[in-house]
C-alpha cells in the first residue's frame, strides 16, 4: 500500500484515513462503506489550481462530475476554486445545489436531451460543449424561443486515442463523441455554429482518453488543437477564446500503476500550450482542464466485512465480502484491478493470494482477483483502495442491494455525505397497475 | 423481429405490445421507458407450472428474482402459482410485499449477511440454500438464540459449467458458489448441516449456468444430482426431499439465438428425473426449478427516442438514444447482443447498419452494435427487444441519469409498475458533513 499523510497504518496496526481509524469507522457506520478523504481531494485540487493560476493566471480546473457527483464534493471543489463539468441534468442540479457557480459549469454529452439543454440554458451555465449538428439545431431553437444566447465550445477529435499504458494517433477516430478534425467535420461544425444567431462560439474541447500515464499524448493533443486553432482562424476568422483539453490523468489502483504526480500532467499541458502559442503566434486561449478520477480516485477507499471463505482445493480461495458489483462494477465492466488490505491487521504478513468476491448472485461478481493478503478470517475488516472515482457514481441496486453510504473524513472527524439507502427507498417506486387485485 | 400474439406490427406500421401502440406509450409515459407484457409472463409461467403439476403434481416453479424484482412482478407470479427465489434481504421483502407466500421462497447467495439470514428466518422462508460452512455457523447460532428451526438445501456443484452455446463437464469447478461433489466437500457440507440441531437438511440445489440453449447439460446435471442423492443416502442415510435444479433456460435476444420453447427445458428435466428415479431406485424428491430470464426476458422491451446521429465517414454511423448503460449495462458488461427496431416505422425497409449508442459519457456506452435499421432520423421512436431481464434490475444512476419507469401492458391497458425516478430522488441522500459551511 502506498502510504501518505492521511492514509497510513496507525499504532494499533489498523488502516487510518483522514485521521480516522477504519476499524472505528466500520463500527460506527457499518459496512460496506465508502470513505472519502477530504484532505486528499483538497491537496490535489489545490496543486492543480496553483499551476493553472500561476503565470498566465486565467486557467480553470473543472471537476469532472461523472467520477463522483454528490453535493458535498462540489462544495469542496468550489471552495478550492474549481468549476465543474456536468453531463446530465441531475449532475447540473447537484452541482448548483452544491454551491458551484453556474458560470464555471460546462455541459458535456453526446446526446443531451432537449430538457437537459433547456435546463442548462435556463440556469446560465458558462458553456455547452456541442457534440452534434442535431444538438446545434435544438440549442438554437431553444434559445430563439426564450430570447437567450448561449456560449458553446465544439467538441473535436484531434486523432489521439489514449488509454492506460498506450495511445494511438489516428485520423480516423471511431467515437460517438465529437467531430473529427482530420475529415473536415470539425471545421464544418464550427462554421455551422457561427451561423446561428443565438449561439456564440467561444472555443474547442477534446478528451483523449482515461487513466493515461504518459505526458506525450497530452502534448501531442495540445499540438493538434493549437494547429486547429490556426485552421479556425484561417478558415473562419473566429477567435478561440477557450481551449478545453478534458482530463484523463492516471491514478494508482495497484502497485503496477506508475502514474506521474497529478500536477505533472497539468504542468506539461500548460508548458506545451505556452510553447505552441509562441511558435504558432496564436492568441492565448483560456485553458480549461477537467480532471475527475485524479481528484477523487485515490481519496476514496471502501470498507467491507469478510463473510464466507471458500477454498476450492487446487484451484482458488474465495474470500467473499458484503459488497460487490452493485457498489463497484469496475471489475465486472473492465476487469479493473484494485488493491485490497485487511484494514484491522495491516502489519500481519501477507501469506496468501485469494480472490475477493462480492455477494451478488453472478459468477463474474468479483472485486479483486489475486489479492495478496494475510490469511483472512470471517469477520475481518477489508479495505479496497482507490475507489473514490466511478464506484459510488456507477453503483446500482442489483440484487436489490442498497447503495452503501458515503462518509467524508478529515482531521479525525467523520460524517455522512451520502446517507444510507434503505430497503424502503429501493421499494419506494414499486406500484401495482390499476387492474391488479392488490389495489382492491 | 419474432412477432407473437402480443408483440406485433399494427395497422399503422407501429410496434404494438400487450395491445398498446408503442408510439402512444412513448407519448403518454415518455422515453426511455421499460415496457413489460403481462400476458407473455403469464403464458410462460403457466406453461411451466402445467408441466410441473401434471403427472407427479408436486413440483414448484420459483421465479428467480434477480432477473426483475419488483412488487407487481411477484403479484403476477404468485397468481400463476409460482414461488420465488431471492438473493438479498430487499428481494425477500419485495417478494413478501408483492404477496408471495413465505413458504414458497428460497433464499440463495454466496455471502448472505447475518442480518439477511435473520430476516429470512424471522419471515419464515421455506428454505435457505446454504452456500458455505461459515453460513451454517451463522444460521445455527441465529436459530439457537431465537429458538427457531430452519430448513436448508445445500448448494452443490455437479461439475457442469454451461453457458450460451456450449458447456463443459469438469470435476474442478471454479466458482464462488456451492460445494463441489467431486472433491468431497459437498457430502462433507451435508454431514456438517446434519449435525446442527437447529438446521433441517431437506435437499440439494445446483445452478449450472445462464442463457443455455441445449437440453443435454440439464439432463447431465440431473444424472449427477441423482447420483449424488444415492451417495447422500449411502453415506448419511439422509433423505433428499427436494431437488432444486436452478434455472438457466435461454431466450431470444437476436435472430442468432435459437432457444427451445421455454417449456421444452422443463419437460426434459422432468422426464430425465423420472427416468433416473426409476433406474436408480431413489425416492422421488420434489422438483424445484428457478427460471428468471425466460419468464420476463422476452416480455420486456425498452422504448427510446433517437437524438444525435453521427456518421463517421468510412467507419461507422452512431445513432444515439436517450438511454444507455445506466438502464441497460449488458453490452458494457458482456457485449450482449440485442435487436433494435424503429417502433414507429416497422414496415420501412432496413437500409443501413448502425451502432446504437447511449447518452452516457463513456465510449463503451453502447446498446446495440450493428443494428439493421431503416435510415433513422432524430426524433424517431426506437425499441430494443428482450430487455425484461437484467435491465431494470441492473440499472444505475451513472451520470446521475434517472432509472426509467416501468410500465406494464395487458390487453390494451397500461400502467406504471415502477414510477419515474426524479432528480430529487437521486439527490435525496446527499448531505453535508457537520463541519461544512453549507450547514451554517
Amino acid at each position: 500500500m502506498k502510504e501518505r499523510e492521511t492514509l497510513r497504518i496507525n499504532g494499533l496496526g489498523h488502516l487510518e484515513i483522514g485521521g480516522c481509524d477504519t476499524v472505528d469507522l466500520a463500527r460506527k457506520y457499518g459496512t460496506p462503506l465508502y470513505v472519502m478523504d477530504e484532505a486528499y481531494i483538497r491537496k490535489v485540487a489545490r496543486g492543480y489550481t496553483e499551476i493553472m493560476t500561476s503565470g498566465s493566471g486565467d486557467g480553470l480546473i473543472c471537476f469532472a462530475s461523472k467520477a463522483f457527483s454528490v453535493k458535498a464534493i462540489y462544495d469542496i471543489c468550489k471552495s478550492e476554486g474549481l468549476g465543474s463539468d456536468v453531463v446530465s441534468g441531475c449532475e447540473l442540479l447537484t452541482a448548483l445545489d452544491g454551491g458551484m457557480d453556474a458560470d464555471k459549469i460546462y455541459f458535456h454529452g453526446n446526446n443531451k436531451s432537449p430538457f437537459e439543454l433547456e435546463l442548462a440554458i435556463k440556469n446560465g451555465v458558462h458553456a455547452i460543449v456541442v457534440d452534434s449538428f442535431f444538438e446545434m439545431d435544438v440549442i438554437e431553437s431553444l434559445c430563439a424561443s426564450s430570447g437567450k444566447k448561449i456560449k458553446v465550445l465544439v467538441r473535436v477529435n484531434p486523432g489521439i486515442d489514449a488509454h492506460t499504458h498506450h495511445f494511438i494517433q489516428t485520423t480516423r477516430v471511431d467515437s460517438k463523441f465529437g467531430f473529427s478534425i482530420a475529415d473536415g467535420t470539425a471545421i464544418e461544425a464550427i462554421k455551422s455554429v457561427a451561423q446561428r444567431p443565438h449561439i456564440e462560439f467561444i472555443g474547442i474541447h477534446c478528451h483523449i482518453g482515461s487513466q493515461i500515464f504518459e505526458l506525450k499524448p497530452f502534448e501531442l493533443a495540445v499540438e493538434k488543437m493549437t494547429d486547429f486553432i490556426l485552421t479556425i482562424k484561417k478558415e473562419t476568422g473566429l477567435k478561440v477564446a477557450e481551449l478545453n483539453m478534458g482530463g484523463g490523468y492516471g491514478v494508482t489502483y495497484t502497485e503496477e500503476d506508475k502514474p506521474l504526480k497529478p500536477e505533472e500532467y497539468v504542468k506539461a499541458i500548460v508548458a506545451k500550450l505556452n510553447e505552441c502559442i509562441d511558435v504558432k503566434e496564436i492568441e492565448k486561449p483560456r485553458l480549461i482542464l477537467e480532471p475527475g478520477r485524479s481528484i477523487v480516485g485515490e481519496a476514496g477507499i471502501t470498507l467491507y466485512t469478510v463473510g464466507a471463505i471458500k477454498e476450492i482445493k487446487g484451484i482458488k480461495k474465495y474470500v467473499s465480502v458484503d459488497g460487490g458489483m452493485f457498489e463497484n462494477p469496475r471489475y465486472a465492466l473492465y476487469e479493473a484491478k484494485y488493491e485490497a488490505v485487511l484494514a484491522g491487521r495491516m502489519r500481519d504478513e501477507k501469506t496468501e493470494t485469494v480472490t475477493v468476491a462480492g455477494k451478488c448472485c453472478e459468477s463474474g461478481d468479483m472485486l479483486v482477483v489475486d489479492a495478496k493478503l494475510p490469511c483472512a478470517r470471517s469477520g475481518d475488516l477489508m479495505a479496497v483502495l482507490t475507489t473514490g472515482a466511478y464506484n459510488y457514481s456507477m453503483a446500482s441496486n442489483y440484487n436489490r442491494n442498497p447503495v452503501p453510504p458515503v462518509v467524508l473524513v478529515n482531521d479525525g472527524k467523520s460524517d455522512y455525505i451520502v446517507k444510507p439507502q434503505t430497503y424502503e427507498d429501493i421499494m419506494s417506486r414499486d406500484v401495482y397497475p390499476f387492474w391488479s387485485q392488490r389495489n382492491k
